[in-house]
């Protein structure tokens, strides 16, 4: 299988970066100076934790598409009620929004998709929107040849055309294409499509407690603990 | 203006690669060992000349959109034929197509597109497709941030959408961006819409007999002779 494969799809938010510390971090790092004191990685995953819910009516049909960076900001709106934080202005509520775009990736990141670049084409398919990808490739230094997924295909994953949508516009069928992710769900989704599969391990995304995606639940094509170790495994 | 500039949006055709020279080697590379001798030149600038009407009726609206690679293999049947070339197979016609995928930068593009990266997103407000444009940035190693226009868009310029849909998936407002061109038209669509300019002037993408585009005809915010020199006066 893996001579055919041409590119491969990343999900990004807990795959690629480390949205939980960086985004605990970021608020932590905003409210300190102002005297502003709360569990900031609880808020992080509360925050994080809206994100499934927010992204349904658009799967369902029942809204149309919207960016993730206006669904994030929606539900900032009731994260800062729930703590019960309150006088922050437009400005500084945007900055707070944009913690999103600035995310760590895990240290296996950048080494080793950028060993994976000389092979493969590489296109993130994640839920995110272009500008927050663009911006945390930026920050982040992630080396990708296109940002693909929802804001290109105007749909959130699991539905088939976020996937489907994204290896047509490489002008590749989806046996091209290797999906990458932490998530088993995820790699259910795209294997149905015919992608080709890749588990990437992550499993303290949601901290030490976490009791989900701990392993691979099926027989994906490959298994792993780190973006070197596929690295390893494809070239 | 400048400091408020956050992305460059570049044209690539003519204006970061030269398709002329390209096109026309791709092609005498294919047919020189089939015994083949035609003017290579002629037909890759004929090849060229099809271009704009083949995208005039997805701007008029009478054929919804289709993406460039797809209007260039249409084209390449009626090439072939005014040249008497004969007895392709299809894994030919579609390697030939994509001599489109293979074009060379301008000498000083990769250097000058690695030093504005520093500063600025660099998107890519092309009317090829996003596999054609990932493609070409992979054999040229052209560093951009995001494949956006025509793909993105579903339009091709100068139609508005191609542009304020580019800097609208970036999250930024036209006088966020400026777009860089070797063309007159294409800025001209571009400051229209509130877009800042850059006229990048190629004096022979059609050659040594070019009459168009030898100078700048309106007072773009910056006219310069190289990626380098916009580089120079961005930085």
């Amino acid at each position: 299988m893996t001579p055919q494969i041409k590119a491969l799809m990343f999900d990004v938010f807990g795959t690629v970066v480390d949205w939980r510390t960086s985004v605990s971090a970021d608020l932590a790092a905003f409210f300190a100076p102002r005297g502003v004191t709360r569990d900031w990685t609880r808020m992080a995953v509360d925050w994080r934790g809206m994100y499934q819910p927010a992204m349904e009516a658009v799967r369902r049909g029942t809204r149309t598409y919207v960016i993730l960076d206006d669904l994030h900001r929606e539900n900032l709106d009731a994260l800062l009620a729930a703590y019960d934080i309150a006088g922050l202005n437009a400005a500084e509520l945007d900055y707070i929004n944009r913690a999103w775009h600035r995310l760590h990736p895990w240290p296996d990141c950048v080494e080793g998709l950028t060993q994976l670049r000389a092979r493969f084409i590489l296109a993130t398919a994640s839920n995110g929107n272009t500008a927050l990808m663009v911006n945390l490739a930026r920050f982040g230094g992630l080396p990708w040849d296109a940002i693909l997924g929802a804001a290109h295909t105007r749909s959130y994953k699991p539905m088939p055309q976020t996937y489907l949508g994204s290896a047509e516009a490489l002008g590749l069928s989806p046996s091209d294409c290797m999906m990458v992710a932490a998530h088993n769900d995820d790699l259910a989704a795209a294997r149905a499509l015919g992608f080709a599969t890749a588990f990437v391990c992550r499993p303290t995304e949601h901290g030490p407690d976490q009791t989900t995606d701990l392993q691979e639940e099926s027989d994906w094509d490959f298994v792993c603990d780190s973006m070197t170790d596929l690295a390893k495994a494809l070239l």
